[in-house]
């Protein structure tokens, strides 16, 4: 049976433009617009040429694609032809293949927000419609307000529609600009536009989050008969965002009845690049990845319940809806007081620590770990430190540092300039495993800024001054990112803090460390994370 | 009409508990409970007594709340009666009025997870919730992998659902639990189950988000006539979270079908309470609040193209699909524009600073918020620092003090007794108004712990220690809270502090400071904390 086709239509650039605090820069689009293209989508809508001058600049940077590039706009103003427009002239002049332009379809915004009659407006519609079409380009209708628009005045709606539709639209693309239509709602107003005249595969759905229904909107049109869906990656977008395309083209891909009716032109293979273009994004922009995102969060196929975990051992289908590598994501099962001993076994196996069933030492580390727990350590996000506490249970940590002493020293003062600066110093003394003694020292002589890094960076500039022959191994490690939380620790406040490291062959690891005192939390994370490199890359 | 009972079930406390990274101490469940009691949730689920030491010691600390606390568990294993299983009895211990026990309806788990067979597994459902209601509590039944499970082997996930029913479950909850389900399958299934004999108002459903469709699948089940909604609030859980019950409700109390439909048990009033429990938690949590959430997010209704913001200040409506007021959150309007100017005018007349309308110096404090929030500082939270600095742009900040130094030291090393201690030491000088110098040191000689409460309090501690004048003024504030987080401060990361403090007149403030250096930060935050303090009670 051959599948119908499924458009996909993504306004990362546009819609996903305005976001509170978020502006891409000219080469932030091209390299987005690069990655669209290299998924298989079908639209990538550039931005508003004109109205945004970075978005005038991206077209003319815009690299080919196969993706049809589509500039965005609105339809012309009343009291002028389509010609004379000079706002419609800008949007032309990016020479885009496609220009999707936005129209009212709600009677009470074309009578109060335009204050203008709605046979006005319909031909306003008709005549940018018919320019657009007139001038050899592929035109897109964007339908504002539509479902609320369709409920208040449905005639109104459909004459907004069908005028887009018969001048010669590609696509009426029917929109839930204020995201507070619900998918029930999209199902019914689809199936009766449908029902007058305009058929399935000419029309779109534009979803926002409101109420947590963007995606399910979305999926619901096109069961009532929509081909395209509009929306942005990781569901950027104004106030709650945009359908997110990266749940959706998962779920379009691999869940019935999707799979098999419809073709939306991207290949299942690329499904596996789908999280790296995610995190794409999400790096554009320095944002933190939503740990918790459908099929590319972090926490995605992170099972820590006891139970779920040893079923998932016996089979990952148990508790899997889909396999995570065919979305380019892992399994994880991360350790903490809900663990049992089969997890801990297979935590340990994947570190590469084989130990036999029934061991007595599993439950004297599952035991540390608990009482680690209650002073208000967690190893979730933590695996190094669990790791390192395993070894030294199992005898396997060999005794590479110890730490004798630290002392680290910030201020804030003024220099010979009468700027304010604010310095940290630290000193080190470890013994190593031979018995010598080494004293590492650092202090930011030319702070590129008058605020140095802090007193935690200055220990571990310190730490990794001299490990004596464990300095090649540690020369290239350095801190990613750094989590401080209050927590409890037995009846005290404690802080936690936990520290991302990252090696030159892209290791990833984490550690954490817990005190009253926030220096001496985050040195033992230092710690742990110097021991753990030690433990793994070092032969003696 | 009379509206049909909609039931409400919250699982933050167990389910959510499952989340990668999430920890509750009793104390926070039972601030939790407290909350959700207050909203006016029906169920409460607090946890797996016997399986989680923190939860047993919750429900011991439990409330008494008008919701109905329960205790989750699993089914009696097979080989023992239900009165033998010291698993269920440890649940059962808990006392609460009602108890949810998980048990399998899927075959393949039945016997490939649990090793029995399917008459075995049906056993054990009807035997545990016959000994449930044969001791006087409320019995509900977790139908895990429900949907799954129909979907494989429809007659036996049925025989198990129904035998929960017949045994005496006040409610049988179908558990998407793998939330693969997409929104018109759980509909189907739903209906199916119904038409199978288990009344709509017996049925409860507990959706995932693993595709985005939580909210939606849970809508589409009570569309399809289920009666109880489980879910979390944030959306918190394992993986991709829960049905996100602070989603839901607002939906289910504002619009149609349900607001006319459906009973909650949550007075609409307040909804406008929802916005502070959701942080409530996130506070809890040391997350930092999801700014696109629906409904509650910092950006739910903030409206950035200047299309939208001059059609909302004509009418809101016209871009809102509520009115925030409602769920306690507010609209937000780009800064630079009139509307952002009548904001700050009211939140500055709310701190007892009266400013003309279209003073200059309005449009002078908004542009240097701005400035200050690309640097990384973030004023929703730290109140008493933005009135500081709207203070300054207006001319009524006295210079109490300047600080011309500060040095802070932490060091860790063996005391006489060959202990490992860590202390911390400073020395703060000021510059008073009156032209005095005043020096500041504090070192903690007798630390309870052998860790002390490190730089940052000891940099509080030095700094109260003479203020000349305002000594007494400040000696009774002090910290209540710390809050560390790693954000963006134009192209470098940067260190944004948060420090809460009280006084003893109980009045509460928070501050905020911003550099790569956390202890300058803090320093930052401290400072403003003090001259708040003095700015508000200081006569001269």
């Amino acid at each position: 049976m051959t599948r119908e086709r499924l458009s996909l239509y993504d306004t990362t650039l546009r819609d996903g433009q305005q976001t509170q605090g978020v502006q891409f820069s000219t080469q932030d689009k091209v390299r987005i617009a690069t990655a669209l293209d290299g998924l298989g989508i079908d639209y990538i809508e550039g931005g508003w040429p004109g109205a945004n001058p970075t978005d005038s600049a991206f077209f003319e940077a815009a690299p080919r694609t196969r993706a049809t590039m589509t500039a965005f706009g609105m339809t012309k103003r009343a009291g002028r032809s389509a010609d004379n427009d000079e706002v419609l002239a800008a949007v032309m002049n990016a020479n885009t293949q496609a220009v999707c332009l936005v129209g009212k379809s709600h009677d009470y915004h074309v009578e109060t927000a335009l204050g203008i009659t709605l046979p006005e407006n319909t031909e306003n519609i008709r005549a940018s419609i018919t320019h657009i079409v007139a001038k050899g380009r592929e035109a897109l209708f964007d339908a504002e307000h539509f479902f609320d628009g369709y409920k208040a005045n449905p005639s109104y709606a459909l004459e907004a529609v069908k005028a887009a539709h018969e001048a010669g639209a590609r696509w009426v693309v029917l929109c839930d600009t204020n995201g507070g239509t619900l998918p029930h709602e999209i199902a019914e107003i689809v199936r009766a536009v449908i029902a007058a005249g305009i058929p399935g595969d000419r029309l779109g759905i534009h979803c926002h989050n409101d109420t947590e229904n963007a995606v399910a909107g979305s999926l619901a049109a096109v069961d009532a008969g929509v081909r395209q869906i509009q929306g942005t990656l990781n569901g950027l977008g104004e106030r709650c965002g945009n359908a997110n395309l990266t749940s959706l083209i998962p779920t379009l891909l691999l869940k019935e009845p999707y799979r098999s009716q419809f073709d939306t032109g991207i290949p299942e293979e690329k499904l596996k690049g789908l999280l790296k273009i995610s995190r794409l994004l999400d790096e554009i922009l320095n944002r933190v990845p939503m740990r918790q995102a459908p099929y590319v969060g972090a926490s995605a196929f992170a099972h820590k319940a006891g139970l779920h975990a040893s079923a998932i051992l016996k089979d990952p289908s148990t508790y899997e809806h889909v396999d995570p590598s065919v979305v380019g994501n892992t399994r994880i099962i991360p350790m903490s007081n809900q663990a049992g001993q089969s997890n801990l076994r297979q935590r340990l196996a994947d570190a590469g620590i084989e130990v036999p069933k029934d061991d007595p030492r599993l439950s004297r580390i599952l035991e540390r770990v608990k009482e680690r727990e209650d002073e208000g350590y967690a190893y979730d996000s933590a695996q190094a430190s669990f790791e390192l506490l395993a070894r030294e249970e199992l005898g396997l940590l060999p005794d590479y540092f110890e730490v004798e002493r630290y002392r680290v020293i910030s201020e804030r003062r003024r220099n010979a300039k009468g700027q304010v600066v604010v310095e940290s110093e630290a000193v080190v003394t470890v013994q190593l495993r031979d018995g010598s003694k080494r004293t590492g020292y650092f202090k930011n002589e030319h702070p590129q800024d008058l605020h140095d890094d802090g007193p935690v960076n200055a220990l571990w500039q310190a730490l990794k001054t001299d490990l004596g022959p464990y300095q090649e191994l540690i020369e290239d490690v350095r801190l990613t990112d750094f989590k401080v939380r209050i927590t409890n620790g037995g009846t005290e406040a404690v802080t936690r803090v936990i520290i991302d490291f990252q090696d030159s062959q892209a290791s990833r690891w984490s550690t954490v460390g817990v005190s009253p005192n926030i220096v001496d939390a985050s040195f033992q994370a230092l710690s742990d994370a110097m021991r753990w490199k030690l433990a793994r890359d070092c032969e003696v």
